[in-house]
């Protein structure tokens, strides 16, 4: 199941936990398994692996991600990175700590929805996501491409 | 309220109507009134207007934009851009055609959470904004960026 953590090219499987599995986790799942990654995708509801597409060749747990007998059953242990993309701000933050803290992970990566929230992830050391920052940059700029057209 | 629509230099001032004043709206609609531009900001509920920074110098109409009363209220016939923004994928994209073709706005821009919709917005002329897809991207290149650091 893990397969050359930090091995000696980039090109080498990396084990990694997703936390989350609406469009965006079963986005990346489905995205990194299909990549030859090992992929783990966790969510509360068994509903939600109906999002993965068939690239998806990963293991699947329906579980609660903030509580540690989970994670341990991902075994995060093992993992090179998890990413913690469900809907929720304060779970994201959560089980990122917990990978963080608890279980070592050395790659730790959360969406964030509100702007304000970024700060407390970064004095943990997990890197933050936010679909608000990154939407309002393509937003202004496509705006200002059409303004310039406009002028021409 | 109307200042040099279409005018001659990319620097003039453009009447842009935003619909939705949560998290991306009232970032959106405050950077916008900031850079000089005449902003009318649309939600349902007044409170969302605590959202905007005190950057803000632009109009507030509280009311459903579904509605064709309430994008006269905001003279929406005299807009060259409008975003879609509320949280919601099927209020955006029927906000958009109405601004598209009942008030002939030049530029109609919306947010479309749920991928699968982007085709049906496309379809209809109106550029749409995904943060989902925006969001795995970058979590996709920071991953690699990672992965290749370790690998060295």
């Amino acid at each position: 199941m893990v397969a050359n953590l930090f091995g000696g090219s980039a090109k080498d499987s990396q084990y990694i936990v997703v936390i989350g599995c609406g469009r965006l986790g079963s986005l990346l799942a489905s995205q990194l398994s299909a990549q030859g990654h090992s992929v783990v995708v966790i969510d509360r509801y068994e509903a939600a692996f109906e999002n993965l597409s068939g690239e998806f060749s990963g293991f699947q747990i329906t579980g609660d991600a903030a509580e540690l007998a989970t994670l341990r059953r991902a075994k995060a242990d093992k993992a090179s990175c998890l990413l913690a993309v469900t809907r929720e701000d304060n779970v994201n933050l959560m089980v990122a700590q917990i990978g963080k803290v608890v279980f070592e992970i050395p790659s730790v990566l959360a969406r964030v929805f509100d702007p304000a929230r970024e700060v407390i992830y970064k004095e943990f050391g997990i890197e933050t996501i936010s679909p608000t920052h990154l939407s309002a940059d393509v937003f202004l700029q496509k705006l200002e491409t059409q303004f310039n057209q406009v002028a021409k």
